[in-house]
Order: C-alpha cells, then sequence, then structure tokens
C-alpha cells in the first residue's frame, strides 16, 4: 500500500454493517491521526437499497451487485458483513483477494469452513485477512494469541463463547423462568435471532469459534471433525435449581486442548462450581481462558455480541492493516499447517450429572443403579424428588469421573428402560 | 530494516533479562517462521559477567560497559532490561533511539517518568519503542488499548496491578497471619524484593502502571500529578477480619479515570465486595478492567510478574517489531498528545472503613460519632469489639459517601483525640 488514500467498500449493510460504516464515518480524523492515512468509503452494497437503517447511507456510492464493485471501483480494503458460510460471502472473499485486496470480516461461519483456503489465497495475494470479529467480539481474542502470545506454546483455550446461551441460562436462574420464555425474551431484545436461533442454542456457534480458536492456538488447520458438539435445547428450569443447591452452575463452554499431540475441541453445557471464574460470568458476556508457557493463565473477558462490540473488532483490524501490519491469517505460512489428528473422544472422562423423570414405584432405583453398576460408573451422590401429582420422581445422580463411551451406552440403556418416562439429562461436570 | 537479519542486544541479565535470553535462543526457530526474519543475539551487557545465571550466557559477545556496543556493533533492536528510572537505563534507551535502534523494555519506572521524551525521540527516528512488559506482563493490556481496542472512546481503566501486594492481602486473608509474616514469605517465593519491598507496598509500582495505562487510554501526555497514592503497609488481618465478615476483600486498586475532561488517577486499598469480579482475583494474579464505548467493558486477567510472563510480553513486542507494525509508542503523534488536567481529588466522594483503636470506657462512642458529626459525615455502621486485656476496643465504622476533603479533616481531628490509641485506618469502599 503505497498510497495514503485508502479506498473502502463495505459489503453488507445489517446491524453489523450499518453501524460499522457510521463508525468509519465519524471516527476517519482518528483514524487519520493514529495511521496517517486517509479512508473514503467508495462503494457500499445490500441487499436492499431503501430498507429504513439506524444510520443513513450514502445511496450514490450503492452497488446493487457486490460483485460489480470489483469492476467499477479501486478497492484497498473490503468489508465481508453478510455471514454466509459459502454463496455470495465467499465469492466477494475470494475475488478480493485474488485482486489484491485486504479483507476484513466478522463473518465466523466462513472462516470455519474456507479459512485454509481463504488465508492460503492472501498469503499468495500479500494481503491481510483479518477476522477478529469472528470469537467473541468485544475481546481481542485472536490478536491476543497471534500478537499479545505469539512464541508462548499454548495448551489449552476454553470459555463460554456464545452470548445467546449465556444470557438464556443466567436469565432462567435469575426468574426461575422455562427455557422457551427466555428464549422469547432473548429474541424480544435483539440477543438471539428472531427467525432462526437455532444455530446458537445447538452449539453450532459456539463450535465455529472453537474451531478458529484451535487452529490460531495450536498452529494447525482448521479440523474438519465435529467431535463432541451439544447445546442448551433440552435444558430445564429444574436442572438449573437443582445444580445450584449443589453449588454449581450450568454453562455452555467450548473447549479446545492438545492431548498427546492430539486436538479435543468440544462443545456442551457443563456444571461449573459457583466459585470458580468462569461460574460467575453472567448475561451476554463471553470469556475466554488461555492457557500457556510461559505466560500461565490468561483470562480475557467482554462483550461477546452486539454491533457496537463487532465494529470495535472490525475497525481495530483495519487500524492493524493501515499501520502495514501485514501477517499470515492464522500466524504461520500456509505450508507449515499441518492438518490436526483428532483425540478419540469415547477415551475421554467426566464425572456426570444425569437427571432422569421415572415412574414412583418401589425398585426404581436400584434398577437404575444397576445399570450404571453394570457400565461401571460409579455414584457419588443421588438426589431422589418425588413429584406426587404426577406419581413420578426425578432422579439425580453425580457420578464419580467416567469414560465417555460408557457413559453413552448408560445413556442408551437408560432410553430403553421401561420405567425411564423422558430422554435422560446428561451435563457434564468442569 | 531492510535487511532479514536482525541484531538484537540485551541489556541487563537480572531474572528477567536471563529468561528472555534463553527465550530469544530457544525460540529463533519459531520467530523466524512467523516472521521471516532471522534474529541474532549480538552483544549482552550485565553488571557482572561471572554471575551464576540460571541459563548459560555467551561470554564472547559480553561487554561490561553497555553504551560500548553502539561503537562497536550494528544493532537493529536493544531490549534494556535494567529497570532503572533514571541513570544507565535513561542513557542506553536515549543513545539507542537517537541511533535509529528500536527498544523494548520493562521498564515501567523509566516509562512512567520519561516516556514522554522518549516516544518523541522513537517517532523523530521512525523506530519503535515498546513496553508492554511493563504492565501487568502476562496480560496483554498495552497492546488492547492502542490496537485491539483502537478507536473506541474509553473513559475508564481499573485494576489490580501489583501481584506482590494482591498475594500479600490474599494469603494474610487464607493464613490469618500478620503482614510482617505474609511479606517474608512473599520475599522468600521471590515476589516481593528481598531487599527493599517498598515500591510495592506503598503504591508506587501500581502508580507508574496507572500513569502509563491513563496516557495510553486517553491520549495524554503522562501526568506529573501524584494525586492520591496510598499503600497496604498498615493493614492489619484485623482489617481483613471484620472486612470479611462485611462480605468484603481488600485489594488494592489502582483507578484511572476522566470525570467532565479531568483525569482523576489513584492508587489505594479498598473494600470491594466478595461477590464481585474483581474481588475473585487472588494472588499473584492481575486483572485491568476497562470501560469504553462501544465495546462495553472488557476484563483482562492474567499473570502479573515473574520472568515468564514478562517475557511473554517482551516478546510479542520483538515479533511486533520484526512484523514491522511501527506506530506511535502512545498511540498518537507526539505534538497531539496533550498534558492532562488533574481532577481535585478532594472532591471526590466515597464510603469509608474506618478502625479505630479507642479506650475501653464510657462516653468514647458519643465522643467519635459526634466528630463525624461535626465533619457531616453519616453512619451506616458502626461495630465495637472490646479487648478486655488490653483495655481497649476496635470501633469500626461504616459511613455513607463522604467528600474526601471532609474525610481528610476527621482523620486530622480523630487523630488528636486522647481516647484513640492508634493512627486511624482508613480505607475507602469501591
Amino acid at each position: 500500500m503505497i498510497n495514503n488514500k485508502i479506498n473502502i467498500a463495505v459489503v453488507g449493510l445489517g446491524q453489523v454493517g450499518n453501524y460499522l460504516l457510521n463508525e468509519l464515518i465519524t471516527k476517519k480524523k482518528d483514524i487519520e491521526l493514529k495511521t496517517g492515512k486517509k479512508i473514503q468509503i467508495v462503494a457500499i452494497s445490500a441487499r436492499n437499497k431503501n430498507k429504513k437503517r439506524k444510520f443513513k447511507i450514502n445511496k450514490s456510492i450503492f452497488f446493487q451487485n457486490p460483485l460489480d464493485i470489483f469492476k467499477k471501483k479501486k478497492i484497498d480494503i473490503l468489508f465481508e458483513a453478510i455471514g454466509q458460510s459459502d454463496g455470495v460471502s465467499k465469492k466477494i472473499v475470494e475475488t478480493a483477494l485474488k485482486n489484491k485486496i485486504h479483507v476484513v470480516t466478522p463473518n465466523k461461519a466462513l472462516i470455519s469452513k474456507h479459512g485454509d483456503f481463504l488465508s492460503y489465497l492472501a498469503e499468495k495475494n500479500h494481503v491481510n485477512l483479518e477476522f477478529e470479529a469472528s470469537v467473541a467480539g468485544g475481546i481481542p481474542i485472536l490478536r491476543t494469541i497471534k500478537e499479545g502470545l505469539a512464541t508462548n506454546k499454548l495448551n489449552k483455550v476454553y470459555g463460554i463463547l456464545n452470548g445467546t446461551c449465556n444470557y438464556i441460562l443466567s436469565e432462567m436462574e435469575k426468574t426461575r423462568d422455562s427455557f422457551s420464555i427466555v428464549l422469547k425474551k432473548a429474541q424480544d431484545l435483539g440477543y438471539a435471532e428472531p427467525g432462526n436461533p437455532k444455530l446458537d442454542l445447538n452449539g453450532y456457534d459456539a463450535f465455529a469459534k472453537i474451531r478458529i480458536l484451535s487452529s490460531l492456538a495450536f498452529n494447525k488447520k482448521i479440523s474438519k471433525n465435529k467431535c463432541l458438539m451439544e447445546g442448551i435445547e433440552n435444558i430445564e428450569y429444574k436442572d438449573i435449581e437443582i445444580a445450584s443447591q449443589l453449588n454449581f452452575r450450568i454453562k455452555l463452554l467450548g473447549i479446545t486442548e492438545i492431548i498427546n499431540g492430539e486436538l479435543f475441541e468440544r462443545v456442551h453445557p457443563a456444571l461449573v462450581n459457583k466459585d470458580t471464574y468462569i461460574g460467575n460470568v453472567n448475561g451476554v458476556m463471553n470469556a475466554v481462558i488461555v492457557e500457556g508457557l510461559p505466560v500461565g493463565e490468561s483470562v480475557l473477558q467482554g462483550e461477546g455480541a452486539g454491533p457496537g462490540a463487532t465494529s470495535s473488532a472490525l475497525m481495530s483490524d483495519l487500524l492493524s492493516i493501515l499501520r502495514g501490519n501485514i501477517k499470515y491469517p492464522f500466524g504461520l505460512p500456509d505450508f507449515k499447517r499441518q492438518n490436526p489428528i483428532s483425540y478419540n473422544q469415547k477415551l475421554s472422562s467426566n464425572s456426570l450429572y444425569l437427571r432422569l423423570e421415572v415412574k414412583d414405584k418401589s425398585g426404581v432405583l436400584s434398577e437404575i443403579t444397576k445399570l450404571l453398576a453394570n457400565n461401571r460408573i460409579s455414584i457419588q451422590r443421588v438426589i431422589q424428588i418425588p413429584n406426587h401429582k404426577k406419581k413420578s420422581a426425578s432422579i439425580v445422580i453425580i457420578t464419580h469421573k467416567s469414560l465417555e463411551f460408557r457413559s453413552q451406552n448408560l445413556i442408551n440403556s437408560l432410553k430403553k428402560n421401561k420405567n425411564v418416562l423422558k430422554k435422560p439429562v446428561l451435563i457434564r461436570l468442569f
């Protein structure tokens, strides 16, 4: 980049794109002061030119088809804020990189799926592909791993990576409301997608972030294996209440670590002790914990979502490019990043929280404890709560550590048992 | 920097310098991979060539007088790890910058005192002056403010910035030991300076860090005003115990914020609620909380001291330079950084924890509460604990919010009171 005038295109003007555009306009002077570069927005694109937006847009630079931008304008930096994992998002980013245009995007679906290929393209064309906003918006976690902790040997990264799920779990605990009532509230507040919140709730969103984190932390290609992914859809207020009595909170955790050279990535709800740091990260907050040598344990917490936090990350990427901080998107040249070897999660072990809804009649508990014994899972604690109205009972069992494949076998036999009335709830202890 | 071979000098081979040297040697390949640059250590210097060190040094590149390095070697990057606020530390950094040599240092005393001048020199000579390691070693807080949160408007930064004090306070709570016993233990463990721990305990160390943080967060020159600086030397186990009964912990906090355009920097022990995040940062951990727009609240926690955490920060600065990330040391050009206007701390207000050791006789409590009333300080809570053996009593008072100048007047009248046996203990509530 020889010039001091930098041409910028913003593609996608949803909540994030629109907020970003306003930030770019209002912080122009500040950016010039900090980097010596004058930015100008020369192209914008979105599906609907006339949609009502929070901040006004300059329609004279509007492109209906984002791919026309490349033909008609000279662009230095492109922001992609459409958010698809493939389709037009991929097409635009690919075309930009091939045309030696730097790309900044908050698109975790795209990066977790095509990050290796796009990173290779960026490297080949000597431009930046920046995606700080794709993981935990308000927390500069990717920059921290790539730059702040560069040269540390990291062995584990974990945390609360989905603000929507964390809000729902915290709010259920606070209000004692059911999952569906709190989900509705989250949607009304704009935390969860109004149409389809599935990708947040089933753990997919957190898993995409974990993949990006693994890749950066352990210098590997992005894993293709899904390993262990469970969401919070089956958690009831009852579970939160019982967990609380046992001094636990339920959190959706994303965890990635290297075990004997193998990559173990997973996302699942977990019982965490109320007295721990992670047990006290509530509401829409995100938190990431990084363990490494020589640095020890680092904790980063901040707002994980919303256009403000996301724009903050997008702007930091922009300034990094403007300062000429050219670097490999994943910290290493492509040829040095190897495919990870996946850890066999069946060999992992956890203490379990099991909640079973059973018929309230004699002999049931002994039947169930026998099933546990058959699977060589030993019991730490049992709580039986009768529900006289329904002639049923809840049995909650906390087990000692047991191997994952044994836990799965146990769940299968419990599902078949006639005295077990509903699908058992299994939550791992962290 | 045109060349791919980078010549490095390390001056100061104490705990930090020695550890760093070993990191530079063992991570050479990794650095080359990540940045494309080959580093070579061409000069080292320390007071004592033959001192026993944890890692061996190459004596053939040893310089007795660090200033000789500039005459005899071509250096690209210099690490200053001596740690003086003036003297040879300042001389070396100044000479390096004037010779267009990039400088990396963990020296908070130097930067908080001469940072403006040295930053100006770096800017004039188009080289970097990096000091990430000077504040909260394991936490990349300066990079986060300068880069990760660039373009955010920050209004407050606060946290636990001195690991030694935090260790002492946590350990006193845990073991119920006295201040002096725990201080001895901290020294034995290498957390506190064996000779003179004063600069940690009296708040000076945390204050130097707060000055650097203010300057970066609010884009101002480094303040010269000391404002409010109190250490933990007068805190007794008794205070920790009483605080605990009231659901508080005592923490040494560093706080900087902008109030109506004026800078309010302070370091003092504070009573923080046990249920808050900051109340649960224990041991040698550091934590920094940044409040800004649009990002919201960001929290960073990590090991604050020790050669591992410090080296991690020094290495991240090195990689930043090697990647060509040339930037203003304080984020802005020198001419744009104005002197801060100081807030008048006498106008600040806090609830207070007061502990008075008084004669155990009738009328004393009424005399003291009258003094509070005279100073227009109203009482929230009073606890009186008699000590029959000594014919004395401890009176603990939690006040409502009162203005700082009234609190100081109260302390002065209490000191003069014949029934008050010792210097009153005052801790602000946060």
